[in-house]
Parts: C-alpha cells; sequence; structure tokens
C-alpha cells in the first residue's frame, strides 16, 4: 500500500464527462489499496472567464480581491470531482486549500508555499476517506486567500507530497511523458522512461513546458518521486528522479524556446562596472537576463547583448533606452524574431563533443547561431525564429535517429 | 456616525451594472461618514446554475460536497463587489463567511448560526475599510464550509448586525418595503412606515415572503432595527421594531399563502390520545402542521383536518395512509387547491369586531371559510385557491378602502 499524490490539470477535468474519467483514475488507484490525495485545478476556461468577470467590473481590481475570486474555480473543482467520486461509491472529502494546511507568503498572485500542515489530511486519509485538494492557493498570516499563480496547482502536489511523505507524485497532463523532443513538431521522438531533476529543470526552463519549474526544484529538494503521464492513456509516463550515473543518457531532449528576445547595447565604453551596473538595473525591475555575449566594438568600446523574456521587452527598452546615453554608449537594439535551442543532458558532463555534433548539424543545415551559452548539462544556442523548429529537427535528428 | 448593516439579495447583484449600483448605495452610506458592512448573496442565478452542475455530475450528492459546492457562489459575488468599489475608490476588503467569523451548527445545506465572532470585521472597520460579507455561509466545529439554507444572509446579516451591535440593518430587496397586501395583486395597498418584529414574523409566516423568517426572529431577540428598502429607489422602506401600543396599527396587512394543502382523516375511533399519536408522528418527519380543526364525524368518529406545506404533502400521505388502517380510521383525503388568507395586527388585541369584519366580507363575496385559526395578532381562514387573490382584495377593501 502507498500513499500517491495525484494531480490533474483544468484541462483533464474541464466537463462533467471529464470528471467523470478523472474520478475513475482516482478511484481505481484507491481500490488498488493506495491512500489517494488528488490535488485538481480549476475547471477549463474557469479561471479566464473569473478574470474576465473582474475586468469587466474594474481592471484594476487589487490582487487580494483577484485571488478570493479565484480561488472559487478551484473550490468548485474540487467539490464537483468529490460527487463524482461520491457516485462512484468510495469516500471521499474535498478540502481547500487552507484546510488542507497551505500557508503562504503575502504575495497575491503569485504567493510561494511557506508551509503544509497535513494534519487534516491525515485524519481524514486514516478513515480512509479520498482526499481532493484544491491546487493553486492557500491562505497568507492574514488569514487571507492567496493563489500561487499559473502553474501553481503542479507545486501544490508537490509539496503536499513532501509534507505526506508521499511514495509517489503523479501529474496528469495531456501529454504522455517527456520527450526528447516536441512531439507535434519532431519525427521519430522518444519518450523517456526517466529523466533526473536537473534536466527537467533544464527542460522546463527551456520551454518544454510541462511541467512547473517550481514543482521541479521542490521535488527535487524533498526527494518527491515525480510521474509525468497522461490522463487519457493507461501507459506509465515518465519519471522524474534522482538518476545514478549508470542510467544517465547522453542527451535527454532538444527543446526549443520562442518566447525571448535579444537586446544589445553598441559601443560600450570599456570602463570597469558598466556591465554591472546594466543588469543590477534590469533585475531591479525583476527583469531575467538569460544568455550574455559581450564582444570587442570600434575603437575600444564593447558590444553587449542579452537575451530576456519577450514580455519584459518593453520594460527592458524603457529603461535602457534613456540609460544608454548616460553611460556614453552608442545605441541600443533589440530583436524579438529570435528563437533558443537547446540540449540537455546529465550524461554530457562525461561526454566531451556533445557540443560539437550540435554545432555542426546547424552548420550542415545553414543555420546561423547568434549567440552560445552553456551549462554543465545543457548547450543552448540562440538562433532565428524562423530557423527554431527546422534546428530542433536536425539536432534531433543528429542525436537519436 | 453609525455602523451599518446592509444586505443585498442575489438579483440586485445579478450582472456588472447592478453590482455597480449596489457599489454605489454601500460607498453613499460610507462616504456619509458612516461604518459599514456590506452582506451579498450569491450573483442572479449562480446558485441554481451550481446545483445543475453538480445534478449533472452527482444528483445525490452528500451535503457537505453541496454545500462546499454552493459557498464558491457568494464568495465570487463578494469578491467582485468589493473590486466595484476599489473602482469606486473606498477602502474595501471582502471576507468569507469564516473570515468573518460565522460559526455554524453541522447541519450541512440547513445549518444555524453559532456565533459570531466579529473580531476581524471589527479590526476592518477600524482601519477605515468598508466590509464585503459573503451571506448565506459559515463553518462548522469541523472547519467544513456550512450553507444556511435559502433565504439565509437575512439569517447572517441580522446576526453580524447583533454581533457588531449596528445601529440599524438594512435589508434591501425588490420592493419598497412591507405593504398592506400584495401591491401587484391588490389596489390602493399602503406602505408601511413601521412595524411589530411579531406583526412581521406573521407576515412572513404567512406567506408575504419578503424577509426570511429566522432573520427577523434573531433581530426581535437582540432588538435590531431591521429597514426593508428597495435598492432601486432612493426611498425610506419600513422599518422593522419593536412598536408602542400608541402606533399599533389595527391591520398592518394582508397575506396569501398558497403553498399548502389541507389532509383529513375521516372516522377516527374516539379514543384519547389518537390525534396526538398522529401530530408525533409528522412531526418525527419534520412535517410543520398549521391549522387544526376537530369535527364531530358519524357514529362517535371524529374527522381530523389540518393543513400542512405543499412540498410535505407526499410525505405526510405515504405516513398516513398505513397508519389509518391501523388506528381503525375510515380514510384519508388530501385538497392541495386551497389558500390560507390571513390579517395580521397587533392593534386586533384590544379591538373586538375584527374578525367578524373580516368573516363579512369574505360572505358578502360568496368565498366559503372551510378552516380558521386565530392568535393575539392574526386571523388566518383556508379556502378555495381559486378564491384567493379575490379574498385578500375584499378584505383589504374592508380594512384599508
Amino acid at each position: 500500500m502507498s500513499l500517491i499524490v495525484q494531480k490533474f490539470g483544468g484541462s483533464s477535468v474541464a466537463n462533467a464527462q471529464c470528471v467523470f474519467h478523472v474520478a475513475k483514475i482516482i478511484t481505481d488507484t484507491y481500490k488498488a489499496g493506495n491512500d489517494v490525495v488528488a490535488v485538481v485545478s480549476a475547471q477549463g476556461d474557469t479561471t479566464d472567464d473569473l478574470i474576465a468577470k473582474a475586468n469587466e467590473i474594474n481592471p484594476n481590481a487589487s490582487k487580494r480581491e483577484m485571488d478570493m475570486l479565484l480561488t472559487a474555480g478551484e473550490q468548485m473543482s474540487a467539490s464537483l470531482m468529490a460527487m463524482a467520486i461520491e457516485k462512484i461509491g468510495c469516500p471521499v472529502v474535498s478540502l481547500l486549500g487552507w484546510q488542507a494546511g497551505f500557508t503562504t507568503s503575502t504575495a497575491y498572485g503569485s504567493a510561494r508555499i511557506h508551509k503544509v500542515n497535513p494534519e487534516r489530511i491525515c485524519r481524514e486519509l486514516d478513515k480512509k476517506h479520498i482526499v481532493v485538494v484544491t491546487g493553486f492557493q492557500g491562505i497568507n498570516r492574514f488569514d487571507d486567500m492567496t493563489t500561487l499563480g499559473r502553474g501553481g496547482s503542479d507545486t501544490s502536489a508537490v509539496a503536499l507530497a513532501a509534507s505526506l511523505h508521499a511514495d509517489l507524485c503523479q501529474i496528469f497532463t495531456d501529454v504522455e511523458g517527456i520527450f526528447t523532443a516536441d512531439p507535434r513538431k519532431v519525427k521519430n521522438v522518444r519518450k523517456l522512461d526517466y529523466i533526473s531533476y536537473d534536466e527537467m529543470l533544464e527542460l522546463a526552463t527551456l520551454g518544454a513546458q510541462v511541467l512547473n519549474n517550481r514543482s521541479v526544484e521542490l521535488a527535487k529538494k524533498y526527494g518527491i518521486e515525480l510521474e509525468v503521464l497522461s490522463s487519457m492513456t493507461n501507459e506509465p509516463g515518465t519519471i522524474v528522479r534522482e538518476t545514478s550515473h549508470i542510467e544517465k543518457m547522453l542527451i535527454s531532449g532538444v527543446a526549443k524556446d520562442g518566447d525571448i528576445a535579444r537586446i544589445s547595447i553598441i559601443g560600450v565604453p570599456d570602463r570597469p562596472g558598466l556591465a554591472f551596473k546594466i543588469f543590477t538595473k534590469l533585475a531591479a525591475k525583476n527583469i531575467n537576463v538569460d544568455i550574455i555575449l559581450q564582444s570587442v566594438g570600434r575603437n575600444g568600446t564593447k558590444d553587449i547583448s542579452f537575451t530576456i523574456g519577450k514580455d519584459n521587452l518593453k520594460a527592458a527598452m524603457d529603461l535602457l533606452n534613456p540609460y544608454v546615453d548616460m553611460i556614453g554608449a552608442s545605441s541600443v537594439a533589440y530583436d524579438d524574431h529570435v528563437a533558443k535551442v537547446s540540449i540537455v543532458g546529465a550524461g554530457m558532463e562525461s561526454h566531451p563533443g556533445v557540443a560539437s555534433t550540435m554545432f555542426e548539424s546547424l552548420f550542415e543545415s545553414d543555420i546561423n547561431i547568434q549567440m552560445i551559452s552553456t551549462s554543465e548539462i545543457k548547450i543552448s544556442v540562440l538562433i532565428d525564429a524562423d530557423d527554431a523548429d527546422r534546428a530542433v529537427s536536425v539536432i534531433h535528428g543528429k542525436f537519436f535517429d
């Protein structure tokens, strides 16, 4: 008998039929002799509908009241799921974030989980109840409702699994697991049986968008075994866990991130500390900088290029435009028609030549590399957005065909 | 400066336009220098929509999960109201039942308020916040969400007013106050400026359906002055309070209740205790009996007739049918095409002749009286349902024209 946490996203519970399908998965797990805690998101478009309702009344509503509104979405979803489980004939109870013991920071709209006190859940499990918990929410120290931000239900599930010392945390999605590349765009992709936390983190950051990054970090921190699997097939998915050296694949996957832009500051005077000041200014506005390239320009000046998320582009340019004059640089320019393509693999640490194989495949396909960034288990290149899908295909072909 | 509790029903907050209209009433009261606590119901058809969603999944869902689902309705309504008030530019906070300190019995779906601990509300009022509270809900000793049953938002408002020692509790509805009869059906009705708690209780029970009965009982117990008024007009409504003798009107109103049925048990043997047993059996099934008439039948038997709510008719007949044989009565029959017409007035205690005036007006209009029941401040007659509206008109004409 195991204790299993199962998380179901909004599309998995979008209507009555979906709710029953998921209720069947939960009750089958329960009937197999397991303790089950299910974490559910709001149904389908509920959250978007509620946001639209709020915007109709006040587009500048406080985040506190937005959270008060949005948390109702999971509440409805959880109670309906419990009703479906009752209908199947299993004992069940639905719990809100605060009832399930989630306390968070006060940052409405993007709260961080401070603690999960699973006392109530344990009592319900002791009574042999299936427990359905609202994802994405908790309460802060003012006893006010908070949300964890988009994708937060994954984090809710992992935090719950950690606090309950669960044997497994299953994240049900609309894909069958983690693939070596996007199955919709690349031929001959393979589903991975296992992937390490670090590889998963790199893939998540790089735009694979299967698992929320914070949830993987949390799983790594507490050693929670995650399984990413489809609610539509009855197949095993991909297990995310600490892998041994023997298991390490050379390359786990090829990922693309198109939601980025490159900014270049041209002709920066070669004085120490200038680059530092630029990035400090961006950090103060919560703008994350990814790949950075510094090159020698004309007349003893430097050019500094870096990538940021596309949604930060306007804020970054507004910040930099006046600043460029101030530091005596000649100009600032941006390109939002770029993409980052990356390969991730825990095995590349011990196998030199992975980078050259990647670059060779791009060269053979006439794809120009604008920037390069590497870590121990990742190599990323910045290329023209038009080349991105083709780049993923040729790199994937080189390593996996 | 006063502390005013204002309650707005579902139709008053049905859409964005209504929400703003109500937000204006609340903020005008606040800007006039008052502390304001607003109690809101779920928007328009929200509760019915949620019940339909639940029925689609499980028509026999547990009451606990139904309450978990339904309480989301007021949550959405309260947060949207707070957003509208923010838009108008007044400081505001919305609170759920449990945040506002409502603890209730465990009877899901029809919980009774045990206590209101207004500590959090007082803190918010001290900060000069308008406080919007979800009506209709609380939590029980298991920390689970409960609802007070239909019409419970009135009770929420009065309980809150009592715990806060509010100066006034305004119940906003779609009528302008309490009238001497239903304005949609009777000519020359008058709006009452004042009515006593007892008269209001009789009128509520008798089908005037303006105020929830439990809320009037609570207001009487704690001496809370209620005002029933329209959210659409800017006119004073009707004040419900303890009235002095001088103010007592002979007749406050004429009311009709069509949601009743009459049951007659024919030929009950004349043995002591039989009637008692019948009513004990009905009480055990939570079936309230109203008017009771016992008459002498043939051969030393008795006929016992009584009225009950129409929604209890099937349960009562199922109970009585086998029982009739057992006690040796000859038959049981029912008539669900009846109505109760009543006059209520604190002044009738000291004015004899009110009953005869009422009966005279019915006699003049050829309306047959089936049963009569009286209390110190009320006279009710049971008549054919087809005669009911006409009966209300002629009685009202006799007393008020």
